[in-house]
């Protein structure tokens, strides 16, 4: 542990235990530099580390204070799904949200879409033009089934961030996560079979479960510790599951962070009854939670987690770069690749190598995590504002996805309904069950800039619910 | 038609009936200017056109002459597939080749490339990196699950010269041609059905039918005019067969174009067994003949047609840029979509829609047409001076590959395995079969530049063959 660090963590107890409260003023640069005989730079990194952590704020002219703990709303529910394997239905719902009309004038909250208008990102696309007026130009080629060697070493790299040991020839470059899932889905499974999944789950995998004939076994999912295993064991004794689904890390749609020991057990307990574990870890670089948590698959022994991830949602999604590192799956994994896309579009990948490797990456997720967490807490105070008092929320651990539940007689694809022509868009919760769940839930994106538009459309949201609960 | 078409069609004729012979100087343009009471223009479009089509060709300060018709090496034979539905297998093969070491020493003939060299290229080069450059940079964002419009309305204004009538909302961009066919077959076929397939076939293709648990019914195909139809028909009576794959214009790996009759039969037999027809055109713009050949999908009443295509053999296999006409199928082919990649990188879609809206796809297209063209002759002649007598040989319509037959007793498996350590590599086969056919066979590409050095290789392959004849 550096000087600066252990510095951090003394402070970080102190305020923890108590003994600095929100608002507080934490003692200044000069004084801590002397009472701990080290250097101005040393206290100045502690201070930005707490700052990272959402502990502490800096105030100018005034030194650092203790960040006021906001006053936290009621978590939504522990979710309760059916106890037995279930088909997919919902794709007309996922369509109509994918292919909805780009309309400038919707305050469109209902996809996870990073905010990509960040300066910290314009190194990524001078390194785009750059390879393109290349020669000679190897984003013409080919790409190695495998991807560019050059991008999986620099994967390798970052995921030492998650304790993750890797080597460039564990890795597999993919079209987005949405390949590194749906590859990952067919490698470990046939038609017919059974896969547990977190619940709500993200629905682009809920829809590979859908496209590949298996059947989903939610598992009812705490929103502050993820998948309940209890529930998970129970239902591995009683079904043939063969695969586990998760997104353990800055959880899509709930935003909880699995506890490292949740994440062990869960191991163990895909080991006891050999099933395979699909990890989406594809928010856990933008944990608020600096270094960032542990994936399930550092954890794993035996190469039955396949943990899949993208840059595209800490970069942008148009240049479809992912990756997964399945394990003991890999040819399989490598066989569904190739026939699904034959390989990866070379250029971004190139591009994304070089990004990483001079820094940018980290400069640009570090940013984005303190905006994203900044995001949070203004969509919180917004939420708590201009919505009914019963509504329960998440509170994300990372990444820009809320979800919301709200009265049981409340139907939020009718709320959607109502809210296009009022120029507002939402995720709707029944996306994120394979059977028509979570109807008064919704899920909300904060990855945008918080601006006045965005507050007035979360104040016609408010409205037409309130409308709603009165027949209206 | 117009009036320099009407003249090159007389022309034609009068070659092809044997008024003028090969080596023939033809009329001098003043003189076709004067009897035909046309322009000058007229007349040098009208020798355009035939140099384009191989009839004729310029000798400089001397006119044109009769192109001489090279003497053609004897076909293939008629292929004699298995007569039942049959697991695809050959998968270590595929993966072998893909996979394999790329390495600048090694003469490779194996794979499905084409030339990026060419300078009717680097606008595309400029177009990427202007994009790159530009803001707001859409090329970051989340494409359309449809794809990007300005592309999807570029396919349809190419499609005019197939005489395949085609909407922006008919067409779905994919990863490549491999995305648009795996997503084809997975929205028409359920696991453990039949899939009819001309034979020999594309790896790629066989790979997909492999991975979703098809079964593949190879139906014996014709060196010059494809599929048997007859054989087809006895299938289709025989089995329940759900569709048929082909790659019915410049096939993959045997060179032939369909004539349209067959085409419109193919189409008639599919209706009458209510078969989805899976349409490889990859190589279809690069026909030798112009205008370019018709689709099977030019045929369709119905949209049980779906024509795959990508710009990765005319343009560059590294963008990644495909498309699917998918017919009365569109539905489940953007399912597939979405749940296989969820949407298409979106920077090299811009940059292909820009090129081709400039007119630089078809000045590109012409001249490789043209090297192509000159790259199958000198390649046949090679392959008579180096190879055994008795060989058979294919004779392409368009694109860059042609199918070698050996002698029954040659493995080109164990061929590649000793001309890998000569520093050579071919396409065994196998590759194109479901069960192991075509051992004596190989395919081989003549889409770069014909150097000594490519000629070198053939001489080893060749050299090798006869010492394999001779029990060494």
């Amino acid at each position: 542990m550096k000087l600066y660090e252990r510095l951090a963590a003394e402070l970080q107890q102190r305020i923890e235990g108590g003994l600095y409260r929100g608002g507080d003023r934490l003692p200044s640069i000069r004084v801590l530099s002397q009472e701990h005989k080290v250097s101005i730079a040393t206290v100045q990194e502690a201070y930005r580390r707490l700052e990272e952590q959402g502990l502490a704020e800096p105030r100018p002219k005034s030194g650092y204070y203790v960040r006021q703990q906001r006053h936290v709303p009621t978590l939504p529910a522990v979710s309760r799904p059916a106890q037995r394997p279930l088909e997919v239905s919902q794709w007309e719902q996922v369509l109509e949200l994918v292919c909805g009309p780009h309309d400038d004038k919707v305050v469109t909250l209902a996809h996870g879409m990073p905010d990509f208008g960040a300066p910290t990102l314009k190194p990524l696309l001078r390194q785009l033009a750059a390879l393109a007026r290349g020669t000679p130009m190897r984003g013409l080629e080919y790409d190695n089934l495998h991807g560019c060697r050059e991008l999986r070493e620099q994967i390798v790299r970052l995921a030492v961030d998650s304790s993750t040991p890797l080597h460039p020839d564990d890795v597999v470059i993919t079209a987005g996560c949405q390949e590194a899932l749906s590859a990952s889905m067919r490698a470990v499974t046939r038609p017919g079979e059974v896969v547990a999944v977190d619940s709500p789950s993200y629905y682009g995998a809920m829809q590979v479960i859908r496209a590949n004939g298996l059947r989903a076994m939610e598992i009812p999912t705490h929103p502050e510790t993820g998948i309940s295993l209890e529930a998970l064991e129970l239902a591995l004794e009683q079904w043939p599951i063969r695969a586990v689904q998760v997104t353990p890390t800055c959880n899509n749609p709930l935003g909880y962070t699995m506890p490292d020991e949740h994440k062990r057990r869960l191991v163990a307990l895909a080991q006891r009854f050999d099933a395979a574990i699909i990890e989406d870890d594809i928010y856990g670089d933008l944990s608020f939670r600096y270094p960032r948590p542990r994936t399930v698959k550092s954890f794993d022994a035996d190469g039955r987690v396949l943990l899949c991830s993208s840059f595209s949602k800490t970069l942008a999604p148009g240049l479809r770069v992912g990756w997964v590192a399945p394990g003991r799956y890999r040819d399989a994994v490598l066989h569904m690749k190739y026939v699904g896309t034959g390989s990866s579009a070379t250029l971004p990948q190139l591009a994304v190598a070089h990004f990483v490797a001079d820094g940018g990456y980290e400069r640009h997720v570090r940013r984005m995590r303190l905006q994203y967490q900044r995001g949070r807490d203004i969509m919180l105070g917004w939420l708590e504002r201009h919505f009914p008092a019963a509504t329960r929320i998440s509170y994300p651990q990372g990444g820009y996805l809320i979800w919301v539940e709200l009265a049981d007689d409340i139907d939020t694809v009718e709320l959607n309904r109502r809210l296009l022509a009022l120029g507002v868009r939402i995720a709707p919760g029944v996306l994120f069950s394979a059977s028509g769940k979570y109807r008064n839930c919704m899920r909300l994106n904060y990855g945008g800039e918080p601006t006045p538009r965005v507050e007035d459309g979360l104040r016609t949201i408010g409205a037409e619910l309130a409308r709603m609960r009165h027949g209206a």
